[in-house]
Formats: structure tokens, C-alpha cells, sequence
């Protein structure tokens, strides 16, 4: 096997679990731990691929349960491939669609066979088998593929728990069997809920068979976020020290940082640009919500010494502006200034790692930062969830 | 005075009264024929100021009735005004607010002093004048700035067309007195609706006020395109040779030319950027409707040979499938590409003036140029006009 796709671990911090690598994908060589924006759509909202290559981004997050709907795998692969498709020749890393079956999709029906669904957009029947979700995979041609999984709602019974996980196992390894495309990587993920035990369970399993990175899947879905590090940290655990770890789902900078801390090497979400869409800026002191009134006659920058174009070029009035009209150019300002903070933010962590100050830092950023409070952010997800605006 | 806001003319065509020159502004010279980009509320739909410029456009039009509603005139006038609030450091064109109020504002009262409307967005009560439109547009700082004028509906009876008309040229004498600002032109409006005898009284009423500019106002507001183009020539042919013509309002490709073709220097709509954000791309051909089933799968740019962003770097089916799942990316490439066709098409206008081949240019360009369906047209204007949305 060529190196393509394979991980240099190259620092681990003295003082926590948090690590410094590089994923090498034939489509560059990607710097962890690191943050993928979201493009379920084969687009990350608002932007272009030079806008996502010049706040720094190597690698974007698309979603095979969407393009699979719309516009189809087939479409994209006589394009040449989502590569092509979107212009984009940085590293791409595909979800298989299975958190979205079970989020999205209405009316699903789970067989060991696999998974019977209906559209979320027009209500058609589909299949998706791990089988399936490999060959389509494939075609798209991302780096980083994803297995199948079934992702059972975070408040669902240990025994519901434990048949899902167990069909998750079994899926994982169809996946493995059927996967043939050379330059690209298939990852496990790791379920089992916020059970300990079927955690634990989980990683073993999947560690057994030698697959090049793991996820943890089936987290940040609602549960209160002490469960969630918990979780993180039994899994991480039994994982290999020398593979990648990838925390779905899961880009607030105080989470990312905490994630970090805990081993983690990759994340994506789409928290950074879904808040910037609806004003609420990343600033070192925590989210600022542009649409204040306290903004309207603001001069300056959002966030002072910021690089990012939004911040280099225009006031928080103007923003504040734009936002007030609902003019479609403040949404991409502020996509571009929160991607820039988390791609910063990213690279801050990594220069830390690196020359062994990470715990400082992570103190540092903390002891500044004033996160969303839990219990908003539990209702913001909550009502995201149910509003299926899940891209 | 400075030979700030200057016209030159530099040809005229020899088989019509089509005319190439350059408007020298504060802001940078500005090729003419030229077409203006509506950024009503500071910002030309989905663009930054960056793009604007690399697709070659060098004036765009902004809005004082906009801009007074939201943000405030005094907010802009904070920020440094208009170019420093937006960004923009090309030359701008401010209309003075006269056709909103009587398109958009709910609620008029007009009398001799000015006009009392109220806020479409809350219903707040203001007053215009001409004097205080001067003042808006003084401290908003544009290159060119227009008079307030009274904008009757195209269907009013030749009585009431009178009286607005006298009223528009008591305002444009009472605008003429107090503009004081160096390195800013204001511009008179010639009115008098469909009535061929109004319009040369107007013509010959504002030409001896000696203005550095003259528009000709209320066409294109739904009456028939012979009317508008015989009023459009009635007006011409008072107005003095050595100073820009402006027709406000119009901007499809077919109409551009006719308009070039009739002496017409400047034009400015909402239109190329609307259409785009509806999905309507212009080719040479005519409008294509991206959001057409037969795009889905077609490999190559929207316009082969177009050098715009969009069709260097995207497929047809690509832009199909972000309007389909309406994704932001959608409408700004296709404003891209709509904007850059007709800047395009003024350029190529202009190159044929200025080596006496436009009346040829022309011809070819009206026999492959399908324009949109009159009727059509009509009833997408009407339904535009009804949804207020006039930015």
C-alpha cells in the first residue's frame, strides 16, 4: 500500500492526550488536529473552493445521503467525481449517510440487510446497504470514506443500544470486505451511545480489524456534554495510538478544544457557518450576535487584529447592516470570518501541541472564551434537529 | 471647476446616435456606454466590492431612499461615507429617492414643499424634500447625484402628468441651488410620462438649467417598449450633445442596445441581478433557465467561451443542482456571470462605436439574441413591482 492516506503522528503534549500529525490524502497533505467545514451539498454555504483554500482549509466534510437524493451519484461521477464536481482539489472526506437516515430521512426500516428509508424531500423509497454506501462512496471519490452505521437517539435503552451497535459491527466489516478503491481511506466508527461499557465494546471491536482511522459517532446529539467527554474518553482510550481519531459532529471552539485535550484529531461540524448565517460571530471572548443594536454604528472590525477578509474589509456597522437588510453578502462575511477563527483557532492548538504548550493554551483560551450556555445550546440543537436543516 | 465629472465624447456613430465617451470622476474614469449595478442597500446582491471590479464594472448605483430608511444617512456619513461604508472605492451613483418613494413607500402625500411618506419596512412617517435630498446625497458623498423628482405612474392621464412635471422642475431648480459639494455632479431627470409634448417641454425646461447630466426618468415602468423607445427619442433629441444621457431603469441586453443605439450613455437596473438570483443566465442566444431539468447533467460552462468565474470553474450541472437545493454559492455565480455578460456587451458596445462598426455590431447581436417575450417581461415587471422588491 502507498502512503497516500496514512497518518504521521509527530507530537503528543506532555500534559494531555492532545496530539500533533499530518494526514497524507491525494489531495494534499492535511496539518491535525483539524476542523472540516461542512458541504453536505457539495458546496460549504456561501463560499467558493479559493475562499475555503484561502482562510487555510485542506479538507471539507460532504454527506453521501444528500448527494445520493440530489443531484445524484450518478450525475457526480460522469462529472468526474465530487472533486471535479465542486471544484475543490483539497482533501474531501465523506459521510456514508447513515447519521442522516436516521435524522433526516422519514420512516426508516433497519434490517440486518441493511436500511429502507423515505427522501426527506420527496418522500421516495431508497435502500441503503453498507455495501451500497461503499459503492457509492467510491464513486464520489472522496479521501476519507465512512462506513454504514446505525445511530440509535442518545436517550434510547442499553439493550436498543447493544442491537444497534451489534448490526453497526457487522456493517463495519461488510464495508471493509467490499472497499476497493486504492488512494482511499475507510474509517470505522465507533458507537455504543453513552454506555460505557458498549463504548469499550466498540473500539475493541472495530481496533480488531485494522481499519486506518476510527471515528466516535453517535455524540454531541442532545446529551448533556459531561456524558459527551466522558464518552470521548472512554473511547479514545482503546484506540490506536498511531490512527487518526475523529470526533463527529462536534466544532464549537470550546468543544474542539476539549477534544483535543482528550486525542482527538479531526472534527467537523456545521455549528461554525449554520451560526454565522444567523449573525453570531466567534470572537477570543466567546459569540458575539451582530444583530445587536449595539452594533449599528460600530467602526472597526468584528474581531481586532482578525486577518480574515470580512475583518480586513469592512465595519461592524456594515455588517450589522447587511445583516438588518438580509442581504445574502452578510451570511458569506461571517461564514468567512467564523471558518477563519476555527481554522486559526486549529492551527493555534497545533503550534501549541508542537512545541509542547498546549496546556497553557488550552488555559488560556478558556479563561477567555465565554461559551453558549449549555442549556441554549441544547435547545439551539434541539430545534435544528427538528427543523431537519441538517447541511 | 475641476474637470471632475466631465464628459468626453469621444465618437458618435455614423449611422445612429450611438456615442462612446468617458466620464471622468473622483472615483476613476468611467467608460461610456456603461452599465450601472444596483447595490440599493450598499452592496450589489451576493458580491463583494473585489468582484465587482474584476468583472470590469467601474460605477455602481446605490439608493438614498434605501440607505435613509436603513441605516441611517448619519450612520454612513460616521463610517466615512458611502465608499468607505461599502467598501467600494470605484465610482457610485446615487439616486435621490424620488421613484422608491412613489414605487415603494406606503402612503404619500406630495405637495409643493416635498413629499410625506411612510417607511415600507415600519411605517414610520418622513419627510423629503428636495433640499434635504441634496443634503442626504452630499453627506452619502456619491460621484453623481440625481434630483428628487415626482415619478407618476405610466398610466396617469396628460392633466395630472403636467402637474407632476412642473413640480419636477421646481424641485430640480430648488436641488440645482443648494448642491454644493466639489467633485460631484448632480444630474436633472427629465419626466413628462408618455406624453410626447411633456418630455420636450422637460427636456427644454432642465437643458437651460445647464446640468452636468441629464436622465431621462419614469420609462420602462410597464407601458409598451415602442412607447418607450419613441419617448426615449423624443428626449435625446433636445438634450445637448456634450453631456451624458442617463436612462434610468433599463437593463436587459436587447434593451441596452436599443437604448445605446438612440444616444443613450448610461444605464442602470436591477434586472441582470434579479433574473440571475431567479436562475435566468444570459447567453448570446438569449436567457437560459438554469433550474431546467435538461441541465442536470450537462458537462461544460453556461456560456462556452465566457471568461467569467463561474464558467471557468463550474459545469452547468453543477450551478443546476446548487439552485435546485437553493444554495446560497447559487445566486452569486450566477450574478457573476450575468454582470460580466453585460459588462461584456458595453464593452463590445463601446469597441464598435469607437471603430464605426456599432449599427453592424448590433444587427448581429439582435438576429442571435432571443429576447424574453414582451408580455412576459411586462408581467414579471408588474409582479416585481407588487412584491416591493425594488433593490
Amino acid at each position: 500500500m502507498s502512503n497516500l492516506n496514512t497518518f504521521h503522528l509527530l507530537r503528543a503534549c506532555p500534559k494531555s492526550k492532545a496530539r500533533a500529525g499530518e494526514l497524507l490524502t491525494s489531495h494534499g497533505m492535511v496539518p491535525t488536529p483539524v476542523f472540516l467545514p461542512v458541504a453536505s451539498q457539495a458546496t460549504v454555504k456561501t463560499l467558493t473552493p479559493e475562499e475555503i483554500k484561502s482562510i487555510g482549509m485542506k479538507m471539507v466534510l460532504a454527506n453521501t445521503y444528500h448527494l445520493y437524493l440530489r443531484p445524484g451519484i450518478d450525475v457526480i461521477e460522469k462529472m468526474g467525481g465530487l472533486h471535479e464536481f465542486m471544484g475543490w482539489d483539497g482533501a474531501i472526506l465523506t459521510d456514508s449517510g447513515g447519521y442522516q437516515i436516521f435524522s433526516l430521512a422519514a420512516l426508516r426500516q433497519v434490517s440486518n440487510e441493511g436500511v429502507v428509508f423515505r427522501s426527506h424531500i420527496d418522500g421516495s423509497q431508497h435502500l441503503l446497504t453498507p455495501e451500497l454506501a461503499i459503492q457509492f462512496q467510491e464513486a464520489l471519490g472522496a479521501d476519507i470514506i465512512m462506513v454504514l452505521d446505525e445511530c440509535p437517539a442518545h436517550d434510547v435503552s442499553q439493550e436498543r443500544a447493544q442491537v444497534a451497535l451489534r448490526r453497526t459491527h457487522d456493517w463495519a466489516e461488510r464495508c471493509l470486505k467490499v472497499h476497493r478503491r486504492k488512494g482511499q481511506a475507510l474509517y470505522a466508527i465507533v458507537q455504543g451511545g453513552i454506555f460505557p461499557e458498549l463504548r469499550q465494546q466498540s473500539a475493541k471491536y472495530l481496533t480488531a480489524l485494522d481499519f486506518p482511522g476510527y471515528a466516535v459517532g453517535g455524540l454531541s446529539l442532545g446529551e448533556p456534554k459531561k456524558l459527551t467527554l466522558a464518552m470521548i474518553e472512554e473511547t479514545v482510550a482503546l484506540l490506536p495510538e498511531h490512527k487518526p481519531r475523529y470526533l463527529m459532529g462536534v466544532g464549537s471552539p470550546e468543544d474542539i478544544v476539549a477534544g483535543v485535550a482528550r486525542g482527538i484529531d479531526i472534527f467537523d461540524s456545521a455549528l461554525p457557518t449554520r451560526v454565522a448565517r444567523n449573525g453570531a460571530l466567534f470572537t477570543r471572548l466567546g459569540r458575539v450576535n451582530i444583530g445587536n443594536a449595539a452594533f449599528a454604528r460600530m467602526e472597526g472590525p468584528v474581531e481586532p487584529g482578525c486577518g480574515c477578509y470580512t475583518c480586513r474589509t469592512f465595519s461592524v456597522a456594515y455588517l450589522h447592516h447587511l445583516f438588518d437588510r438580509q442581504e445574502l453578502l452578510a451570511y458569506r462575511l461571517a461564514t468567512i470570518h467564523n471558518l477563519t477563527f476555527i481554522n486559526n483557532l486549529m492551527q493555534e492548538i497545533r503550534d501549541t501541541v508542537l512545541d509542547g504548550t498546549f496546556s497553557a493554551f488550552q488555559e488560556h483560551f478558556l479563561s477567555k472564551y465565554q461559551p453558549t450556555d449549555e442549556q441554549v445550546r441544547l435547545d439551539q440543537k434541539q430545534k435544528w434537529l427538528k427543523s431537519k436543516d441538517l447541511s
